[in-house]
């Protein structure tokens, strides 16, 4: 169960209005790579977690916050429109930067939300559940943690860039911050799943025996460019260290042709079986 | 430019049909961390690298590969869709088994592609573009394509349990191979890009000074488990070595209360300068 | 079987051509609250009723009634992308005006549609089919009805204010006419359903004896705002006359702590039984 | 800013697990009318609320509440999972009930989520971000929320009777009783909102002027069925005391041809000026 | 504007039930080939033409008939829904046949719409506004409605074997003899567009002086298979009778290499540019 | 299996960066009818073609080019991207022009993309496996083809009247000339289908005499414009020569009224069996 309290986890107060980048804040809130998306993640994954105490407790905890992410962006959308252009926009328009603003603005901040945000990234497309994943391995979602928070602090960091409001990038310091601080902290959970004992570096830590191991290590040479193999990918132990890896120059395929099977009459695929019948059906109606 | 040969990277024969397998199949062609996700993801990285040289090499070099992948699971499903009940339900069902089949199998797989896969998911959700990252930045779309391939190996794994046939299976333990071969070998990148001094672990490498820096070590005791103070997350230096990590027992708010700011009258919020008005507004008309 | 007349149900003859406000338009076409929906919502409201009479012959009336909205707004877009933009950007800039209009405009109504609306929302998403109800029962439907209408009034007159172009005005206070008369009409088939004695007012009209009686009128204090039980719904008889009202002000969950089932071997969740099993598998194989 | 409990709302325990009805319960998770549907519409709609005090408030406290919801149900099913067939379906059927399940059981569930929830409803398609309005006009949006929980409460009682499982069922009446207090609450808020004089009972209450008046009381009979006059939407005062009814019984378009402007030469639309020119340009390149 | 009368266009009496049935049937209302992506194509291209006469009133003639189809349909769907399992699956499974359909039924069907259709396909995938077009070009078009009428057709033709009820077969003969029919019309409305002079067999009819020619008659080998040089399209006029077909045995790219431009700082790609600064950056923080 | 050269099919190389084309050229990378369907709709065509030769391996041929022209626009897109405004508005904001470019780019090309393509279309909606058909009906699916070259090259023309940049230029000219080409391609192939036997005119060639024949050759006046019956589908032989065409100048319905059957008591659909029930239902709580 879950409990609220009215105030904010940081100080969400921009300086002055900024419609175009109210816009632009909405990828934070509903992207792929958003704060919904990390606060939906963590829920699924707690409550999926097929093990008591610390890790599962981790998740919980940062799963809340991350609730309250998105309550600080939704506050600061809604403090960003202030004042955005609602009326005719002719009168609206009085200079090009005024003009940038009403031609780039999210006209449904408007239309929809009467001037608040919307449940959806900066071009409009809205969230949804397949952004998020909970699978049960912590190994296999703890990686998908640490590439969310990357790819959310990179997108933050570029939005820090496109705003010199003091007070809007007061609050984006704090949102690095976090994102360092979660980074940081799925690169641990990361390490302390190994030093436990309960996942290997590849998740899942099975059917290792069964794979066709000869095919586990190499790297297959299917572009033509010419310094894939002068990385450590090409050569020496795999980070798991269980096999050298090596590099595929002139890789053949190992199957036949591919190909898909006798046609079922039902389906009426167009197959070899057809000749001759179609001419007949035709000529028996005409 | 592709080319393309009719072989396949590897075989894709069952030993007999399985037309509910076959749905499930679709999950690693067309469901959110499936191969046309890996194939995409790739390309679009590949295309989008600011670098020339071994990173971009390697990229394109394992993109093309996955484009294979699609392939050869496409074979499969087609040849497993062989004989699938495409009549009369009555006269389809012989016993619970077959029950099962008719039950379960991804309708469309007959209705639409005529015994073929779809560009979906095991439940017939369409793969979408928004599954893949290509941002630029090498460090978090690696993060990312770590995640991408345990979340992808550790479907295969889990299929690879719901089926005895040994054609599948050969085909999976291939599979099963390459996604261990592809989770080293973006590991072994995450490495050298550090070792190259190109990123650091926490990505991006920018914006560490302008961050709140007292809110980056900090995990926040937001649930009330008590757990998690237990691991390494929770004291000690953080992987990236900048910070010490610490556990906000007590966590407050930071900021004020959260509220939206005055209604523009022309959107019609309900607000307190609504009083009275609707009263006259609705007595003037009658 | 429906029958068309090429004349629209009101003009739709803007005075000028206007690309930003054709961009804006599309809300009401295609947005999740748009004209489409109510088409499409009554449509399958009217053919999934279980009652012939009154009920179903009203709903049909007006859904039919809605197809010809879609077609009012289709032919005004039309009409307002005249001469929009669809040449050279520089060539097509002269002034703030229309390089908000350049930067506003929808694209894919230039190059996907000619000139001429698409199925998309103001931001261009397309409209989709979860966005209506037909569940059979009609004061839940009749319920949502009236919330179309009354979002779609909203949007209609948040767009009235962002054009002074007398002739979309003109069809804007039809269309504001029809939503009112809408939501008007979805009020009394709510009254008239109770006095029929066919629904009560909370939908479904069963299970009360079964449901948990004792939180059936209690509103939990979940977040720390104190307004809360200043409304009537903190005391008093509720609406249905059932029940009476109660503020839950400090409220204690009822249930266990959340926790997920022992894992499924084959499903790979991390678990306490992996402990050693992977340092065993990993040892095996190098 | 949140917080959590480990602890249930309410007991979330089935007697025994049952996967084809853990896909059904899908839908009160992530179906359109769904608990994450309202957790979602609810907290945008406080954060976007305009007026502080006790509408907010109140907002917030529920919105708080349902994020348990959508945590109750993931707990469920999570539940109902355990033992759920996951390996080759030969084996795993064994009578008609079994197959009934493996045919019928989503194989996301397993696939993607090792035997817990996905964010999706009961056919597997993702939960999207449009499915939430938060307008800022509170009437609009009360009327919102009413709907949601009578289709809510609806859905949930058609699941009540597709399960004899007494801990589902102990669950089930919770939610029942849940959804019938929010819907006393939001036609408790509904009146309270017109009784404070903040809004009328059509949404916006403004415009009434502007509008075209004349066809704010008309139904259009646009179909042919013969009882739609029969009820009080056909005369009499309108619930908001503003018009009289009427029924338009043959109704006449009052605008003019539809028809859309002539085509802009750069956009290649089919038109007179086409002709000779076709003919001409392909007779210049032969 | 539109009328409606309330008899179907065709008979829609399933001889009995079959919720199996219902579920495929959802192909035909909400996929992407059904008869809700015909209707709303027509409209639209209807309410797009720019030439008023015989296309234009052909295009909403078949537009106006599609609506109806929608509507049987949906009649259909609810027809064969009657006594569906609404209940405990234990008890409403009594052999493998009635376990097949348990196992197979749309439970959305039931949950969300009460034994009625969704609008959606045979997934549960819900019908969008992507699938139509409507481009203002004719020949476009037309060839968009071939496609879509053939496509239609064949699942309907797949159906039709999947049932042997002998009152849907009564219907799906009537909509397979109107597939034909449309077919063949826009066939001929494709044939007239060109005796008319309107357009060329390739739309749009403009620009062939600008395209490269040298490139519009070739067909690049990209793929090892050695008979598609046999086709007539290998050699010989182009249907068009502009060019001569061509097959390119050897294609070699035309451009040079494939990169992306130097990265903008401000956005944080990995590039050469960060050599030194990373370790720098993380050697000031510690 | 695929196989990568790093050199582009054809040049993409703009003379300036031009960040608003940038957005508009999405729509031919991730548009319904861009070159990502053309690649996905070839390759899943080729992989479900039931007869080796000809047909299959001119469908991989070009399935494989398509994937190079995905990669032409995805490179096109980055370069003109380079120097796209990636600070705050103001800074950027000098002139009209620039001021169209701010409000208009894609916001995401830099937020998510950092200066690169997205998989989307125009108005940043993802690209979607729906948008794809691969029926196994080489007639049904060539017409598909046909249609998306033709939509492809309507676009593509209209995309090159906006720019005048002459390297944009130069490559949409030979993507015209290749549209051009394959339009013809896909039209020799669909005689060829008809000259070979294997399919007829109209898609699948069957079930002809199981259709309503007395329905296969009429289209109904469905709308009140006089004009259709003017064209050569009004009278005259079918285009596949099998019926005479007719025009139904007054069509009747030939079905009975739509109905729903009687309601299942445990949906709680609202009918005249809760006559009275519901009163009792709430007078027992009371």
């Amino acid at each position: 169960m879950f409990l609220h309290t009215s105030r904010l986890q940081f100080e969400a107060k921009p300086a002055q209005p900024d419609a175009l980048f109210a816009r632009k804040l909405q990828e934070l809130i509903g992207g792929a790579w958003g704060e919904m998306t990390v606060t939906m993640q963590y829920l699924f994954q707690g409550w999926n977690c097929r093990m008591e105490g610390k890790y599962k407790d981790l998740i919980m905890d940062v799963a809340t916050e991350e609730i309250g992410h998105v309550e600080m962006l939704a506050t600061m959308v809604a403090r960003l429109l202030e004042g955005a252009p609602s009326e005719v926009t002719a009168k609206a328009v009085e200079d090009p930067v005024v003009a940038a603003v009403v031609g780039g603005m999210d006209v449904q901040q408007a239309i929809v939300s009467g001037g608040g945000p919307t449940l959806s990234d900066s071009n409009g497309v809205p969230w949804n559940g397949r952004f998020i994943v909970a699978s049960g391995n912590l190994m296999a979602d703890f990686r998908a943690n640490v590439a969310a928070e990357a790819q959310g602090r990179l997108q933050t960091a570029r939005l820090y860039n496109m705003t010199d409001d003091p007070g809007v990038r007061d609050m984006l310091k704090f949102n690095l911050a976090r994102d360092t601080a979660h980074q940081n902290m799925w690169l641990a959970a990361i390490e302390e799943l190994q030093e436990d004992g309960l996942e290997g570096p590849i998740a899942p830590s099975a059917l290792f025996d069964e794979e066709h191991q000869e095919h586990a290590g190499t790297i297959w040479h299917n572009s033509d460019g010419t310094a894939g193999p002068e990385g450590r990918w090409a050569s020496g132990p795999t980070p798991d260290g269980t096999h050298e890896f090596s590099y595929l120059m002139d890789p053949e395929p190992l199957g036949d042709k591919a190909s898909a099977p006798k046609p079922d009459p039902l389906l009426y695929a167009t197959s070899p079986a057809n000749l001759g019948l179609i001419e007949k059906a035709i000529r028996k109606l005409t």
